[in-house]
């Protein structure tokens, strides 16, 4: 038994490395393939590595095309979701790729977004506390945002754990495909590589909420977020340094164990030995969450730092994965913790 | 049914890249991983790339060791394969990711090695002529070099078909873990981000004589080769730009033909569409080799281009692949075509 | 009137980068260069890119050598400089490039160090308050270490003025040449390009007692300093990204006002116009230091963001310019504010 | 007494590196700055790393703004200066950084560059036969391109010295400044990283028949030159790997003296010795071209290895290097040897 599965937006770089998934998924098939200004082009010519779909067309991103498949995946721009999957019947499993469907607040959805609130789907990072629950049979799913993901995975123990206080102050490095496929002066090659620049700073980037959404959600109540992202000198891959406030009494044994505990069972996310850190070249195209911990008694603070692939575990694969539970197949069908290194 | 599997040397980089693909291998266990100095060593702290692995420690290659498996891979420093298989039974498949056993002509490994020549295997390029017939059912196999690899598998078909004079001009561009594991300061990211430089220019490089029994095979005659290779600011791939003298009389329309006939039933050769050139993203992670040939009518020259990644193709999947048809398995089973990009 | 300057430690990227600079420098002359493995070798195969000294040849690192200089650059490994510094007279400018003289407490020295304190020396970073006064006439500097100085002054504007709490969460990414010179495994091209990873985290980093000092000494009172190190894919550049707890009542005008007046006069500093973010490329080369910082007023921190070149302000374009007002000269002699860019 | 410059184009790679030169040059002030679709931008936001000129503002390119300078740089698109030129008098130094007005053969330039040839003025690279001469006291220059820069200083010596056949093959791989600052998609960093690829194959680079000019005139007949350029993963530099058959009783020695006895005087070209190998980070930000030659006994051909920086020599510092020589300067005035590495 097969899914069929369309994909709108395949010609990005979330699109592209969800068809690299799904061409290794062994119950899916790749059907309907979309993209708006390269519709009519040959797969072959935008997406040079997906060898085995070179001939395939790219259609227009209409309802028509897309309709008659058990799965969509949305890999448009934000604001463009809401549109497309209201034509989708509600027996249709929707996976949004965008932002549209992430943030609970209507306000702080217009507020950073600028536009109308969608609405709020079921949220597709199964680690979190009541994650796998919420998407189990779902027929709607909200990818989280890269930076999000990697966020909220690196600190939510300490959440949990009631060992942080609500003061979070977090930098992230993505590599440049987080920023798109769009040809922009600033991520041309001769601007990026040798370079480390940040943006989005002071709050203003939009994974801002969406992460003080998840935090609150684990600690009870609100945490505030500083949160500067940065872009770093390579293709792929998040290093998110996430630091949070000790609340009196904590002890480095208190904070590895509820680490330990928090990871014990998942598939995907591996808490490193003591000593050892992660490194974004150790997850390069997988589904993995490498994470390591430390307790800063001098500053007061616990110090989480994770990496992840930005397109995979952080857009593709973490799509993937909650499709997976959604549909009731393994929840590792067609990914792995193995990195593509060096 | 799965054949038992052992590794020795798994610590370096092409010992990582075998391990992450047999992982994916269907048909195969496991078994001894070995290393030299870093026996007795975690693997998760040597390649935290292969999570699966990661409490595995390395044992020290000796025979007894490696005793008790279907299949041994030795991804050793060249002059160190030939005294282990020696004491590998004839039953085992020995599979050679080293230099030792490429060479037939006895002076020409003694003059490029500095060491006596231990014999000559079965060559593990199945593409070449006669290629897939050396392999099967044999039980050793000399894995080609990753340059040969790139430069056999661009230029044999303007060779056997007639359509090249005997006078090749190579330049080749590889990513830097083709040099291996070893800190050298001129591998350095310091030194090599930001940087291309040439090595082993004038003829000197030890895998010469290897893409002139390559191509003279194909040719029917001796074929001189000019060799040179450089080093690349990227972790991997192998582009090579090879140029033929072309024969009186040659067209565009020949090349092309040739070139179409010669890569037709390969699995892992994609010959791309005219107006479309290689790039090494495009195999990153994969099997795959990417090839597009050119006329030049003004310079007489026939200019094939081929794009691999030099840790896959160029060795563990190419060892792989091998195995794979020395077994009488599926010669694509645990290998793809699809790279990780971007 | 030229000074005769001499540089131990000539074979490494530090001193590479001080003979770069001084080479440019109308009042220098170049004598002496030393090295300790090195000795003997020609500068040209260790420093291809400084071919006006390509025929110079290293000689020990010993007083002898050293004697008879104006100034003696040091640029040793920790621990190394004070031995040689006591040979050479007090009339000699001694500028130790290395880690030994730039914390006041020695304490702090032991435990981030191992060894006994060697003494503190005027602190080479004259933007800081006080900070030229007490390098003028000095015969000894202690050049800061490359992150301290691109905290430092990225931060101390915010507690002169009393616009921050004592409480610094500090994530700095730096290129590959901080590490040095000396061959190591994660070092390596092959496992940087690509990755970015942490390292001396929870406090452990020997920067982070000398950021506390400076800080502290800004802030009139002890300032606790969270502060994570990452290895980006790059040769050079530190791009600190510096939060910082903003006190009561802080606006987003007030810490404007108090950053432009901090560096107004500064000939290095330069206060990015508002909008416009560092990037480590633009400073490439330079002693510049291209400095930004916004309010967060949901977080309730103020981020000031720093780029410099660690080789250049970080290291020996800090060593020069301090050296030049030791010595009277022109502050900018020999430096420049015009990175190599893209 | 100081040359005022104009400089049309500056907001380009070109155009900013020509700026960064000429801001280090005793003898010039820089008057107008030109561009287009950047007219009426601050030079600070399209050129951050050239902090002395942040303030200038960008005028449009007319005659009427570059007039009343001593010398005008055009850094424009090819086909654009001719009608810039036409309009400046014949007592201003017009330097043609475009292509212009490089080639003699107007049958060539119209079919590479498919417009009528808008003539040959004195071409920009002293240290050809003849150069320097053709250069003093003119009032027009053709800046080479990189390229041709890069391979013609590289080969012409075998020519010259009557060492080599006919019959030239040249791979050279490029920074992607070379490919320039417009926002293409295949030039954006995810696409650039890791990833080599080949352009132009085949003879069709418009730098072919540039080549073929400058070999053909050293070798006093029609040489056929097979130029392949590939992209390399690095914002500048050019390493181009250059061979030429051997004609018979060639010597190593031979070879060797012919390039000793070439560039003997030259003060930008460094010939390495015996067993060093030119890398493009060692002349990073530098007008040095560094060349290495050996003879390939067994293949029959020289192999010449240059590595420029395409910005620097390749571009704005070879423009400048003729302008000192036009205007009777000392040609290395503002420039310099020394590459900024690692």
């Amino acid at each position: 038994m097969s899914v069929r599965v369309a994909v709108a937006g395949a010609s990005g770089y979330a699109g592209g490395e969800l068809l690299r998934l799904l061409l290794a998924h062994p119950g899916v098939e790749i059907g309907a393939l979309t993209g708006n200004s390269n519709a009519g082009q040959r797969l072959g010519s935008l997406q040079p590595h997906l060898v085995p779909l070179a001939e395939r067309v790219l259609e227009p991103t209409t309802a028509e095309v897309l309709a008659g498949h058990d799965v969509v995946f949305l890999a448009l721009p934000h604001g463009q979701s809401a549109a497309v999957a209201e034509r989708l019947g509600p027996e249709v499993l929707v996976v949004d790729m965008g932002a549209d469907h992430r943030l609970a607040d209507a306000a702080d959805w217009e507020s950073f977004y600028g536009s109308p609130h969608a609405g709020t789907w079921p949220y597709g990072l199964p680690e979190l506390p009541g994650g796998r629950a919420a998407l189990e049979g779902s027929k709607r799913i909200a990818v989280p945002g890269c930076y999000p993901t990697a966020v909220s995975l690196a600190l939510f123990p300490a959440y949990t754990a009631g060992l942080a206080a609500p003061e979070a102050v977090i930098v992230a490095a993505s590599g440049t495909s987080g920023a798109g496929k769009a040809a922009k002066p600033h991520l041309l090659g001769s601007e990026v590589m040798g370079s480390m620049s940040p943006y989005g700073v002071g709050g203003t980037h939009r994974h801002t909420p969406e992460m003080i959404q998840n935090l609150s959600a684990a600690a009870g109540e609100r945490v505030s977020v500083s949160f500067t992202p940065t872009l770093a000198p390579m293709p792929r891959g998040i290093l998110a340094t996430c630091t949070a406030k000790a609340r009196p009494g904590v002890t480095a044994e208190a904070v590895r164990a509820a680490y330990e505990k928090a990871f014990a069972d998942e598939p995907f996310v591996r808490l490193l030995p003591e000593g050892q850190w992660p490194a974004t070249a150790s997850v390069h195209g997988s589904n993995a969450v490498q994470i390591q911990v430390a307790y800063d008694g001098a500053a007061g603070r616990i110090i989480a730092i994770s990496a992840i692939d930005n397109l995979t575990k952080g857009t593709a694969g973490g799509a993937l994965q909650s499709m997976n539970i959604a549909l009731g197949l393994d929840e590792s069908t067609g990914l792995t913790t193995i990195g593509v290194a060096p």
